[in-house]
């Protein structure tokens, strides 16, 4: 049995190291496949590595000196954090010694020592953070959700192909949908990106359904939502703040309103509690970050233990199966059917030969 | 006693004009000082006005032959539209027959014209859509919730200015708090747009707080939140998106999950429904269209009687106020303090000057 190992930041996140080791731990319990490389402070994580009783043969564990913090800027974390937990993470991947990894910390001090780390797929011009956005039914993947605040549509185009390969791998869909978020739907609406997007992604062949608009996204009328980092970020913050808001006020409701009211919601709870779990962000946790060489997931830095037991989840099924060696040879059969990540400086030749533009 | 005249597109919107002769005739009732000038179809308002019993004194009736649909490109609308009830309503305004206009149809349409007809207040460059956006205690009003799509730093600034009389006169606050939507809250986050932004906001000596995230908006960190119109429109249509869903979970539970859930519902129901008010579209509905040189509102396309009965207060009131005077007053009174709509100019002019650069 070929075993998977998953590097783990120990030292990221509001919980941390509590909720990384307890999740490392639960998912250990259930997946025999499974090794940890635990990165983090030598007194504050082998007290609960102890404290878990966790089995010795399932872990590797290294003391590591500095601890990334969320107000670093990220590339003074790159520069001055090579003892750091985050990035001894991401080097296990590297050299090798981890199938992926994972980190509750700085999202953009992972991203950048990740991307200068590891570097990028050949041919992929931007990384970006993908992740399941929740909606009624299903999920989809939605990227980029904030590592590039501004793009072009050669990017958003890229950001289509490697959605389409998650999408495929995640959620198992063959042929997935692609949409770009707008303002709108009609092909007049959008900004000169979303036009020019819309027209790449139209003549590309591929499974694209239009524009879809912030409210339609939890209808999931699309398998694939591609936007930039700024917009994505925008919206999957957005959501999220109205979601808490609901859950603040059911709360608020059962506790200020008497008995009646209290009844009500202990009783709608158990009925809820299976639906929530559609909308939860513990349940949803765990983002990739797409189109590096080599996995890494970021988990929310306010996660619960069982929120990072998901994105461990994550992280050990996109190891499994291999995402990247997925998205090579997909975008290397797209690069085939002529449609693969250059497909936009094709176009853009095409076009300067016809009108007798030397490019 | 004055009275207080609004123009009403009768045609546009889901349930026009059933829901905004129904709207307009609630208000009447209410409030004895407000007249309406009724634009639309004859042989379709005039039978509900007739079935309401709407007293005659209350209102005009002007018969229009056209209609602007929600298909129709904005300019296309302007120039084809001179027949429409909506052409008509904002027509009404610039003659000086009625206070402020209202329409639940076309967004795009109805700016484009009102912008073309009533032109705007002098020295602002873009109108913007201005709206109360939902919290947990306050309101607090965003713009551009999708008049720009793209916008510089001065228009943002713009923004924030008349963002801060409409918060004075709709929200009453004295200084309103302002903030930049962001996708962090530290200085150096965002696009070139949002720093820029933030340093003329920063030196203006306004009321500025700085940049406020996406899940921070319904928290009222700010009473006035800037954006430019395509990133405020994306994140309050993910909002209602996620209020929306979480609102069809709620019913689809009270209805499949068997009578212990059904009780439950019910139960909570009663004790949610004040506090959901601070949430329902149909109680914040109507945005304004600040900057034009007279008041239009826009409703929701798909509000409801009482939707549209909020939306027709809310202008009502922004009449009776006389809100463009007091944006053209609190524009002067800041002009005199250095800081009003032209601020930016200066701010460049003084630099150019430092660095010996002609203007």
């Amino acid at each position: 049995m070929q075993r998977i190992v998953i590097s783990l930041d120990a030292m990221g996140g509001i919980d941390a190291p509590t909720s990384v080791v307890g999740a490392a731990f639960n998912v250990a319990k259930l997946n025999p496949r499974i090794h940890f490389l635990i990165f983090g402070s030598e007194d504050k994580v082998v007290p609960i590595l102890q404290a878990l009783s966790f089995p010795e043969e399932r872990y590797d564990f290294v003391a590591t000196k500095d601890v990334i913090q969320d107000h670093d800027k990220p590339l003074h974390a790159f520069k001055n954090g090579k003892e750091s937990s985050m990035r001894k993470a991401i080097d296990a991947v590297r050299e090798g010694l981890a199938n992926a990894c994972l980190s509750c910390g700085n999202t953009g001090a992972l991203m950048v020592t990740a991307k200068m780390v590891l570097g990028t797929l050949p041919g992929v011009k931007r990384p970006a953070i993908a992740g399941a956005f929740p909606t009624y039914e299903n999920k989809l993947i939605m990227l980029d959700m904030g590592a590039n605040n501004e793009c072009s549509e050669s990017v958003i185009f890229q950001f289509a192909l490697m959605g389409r390969c998650l999408a495929k791998v995640v959620l198992q869909i063959d042929n997935p949908s692609i949409a770009i978020l707008n303002v709108g739907e009609e092909e007049t609406k959008g900004r000169e990106l979303e036009q020019k997007s819309y027209e790449l992604l139209k003549s590309s062949g591929l499974n694209f359904i239009g524009y879809i608009e912030g409210h339609d996204i939890v209808k999931g009328k699309a398998d694939v939502v591609v936007t930039d980092g700024f917009s994505g970020n925008l919206v999957l913050k957005a959501s999220e703040g109205a979601i808490n808001m609901f859950m603040t006020l059911l709360k608020e409701i059962s506790k200020n309103s008497g008995l009646i009211a209290l009844v009500g919601a202990f009783l709608l709870k158990r009925a809820f509690k299976k639906k929530l779990t559609r909308i939860d962000p513990n349940v949803n946790n765990g983002a990739m970050f797409i189109g590096l060489d080599g996995i890494v997931i970021k988990s929310h830095g306010s996660a619960t233990t069982f929120g990072v037991t998901n994105a461990i989840s994550l992280a050990y099924e996109l190891a499994n199966r291999d995402i990247n060696a997925q998205i090579t040879k997909e975008i290397k059969d797209l690069e085939e059917r002529g449609i693969g990540l250059n497909f936009v400086e094709k176009i853009k030749q095409t076009s300067a030969k016809i009108l007798g533009i030397s490019t």
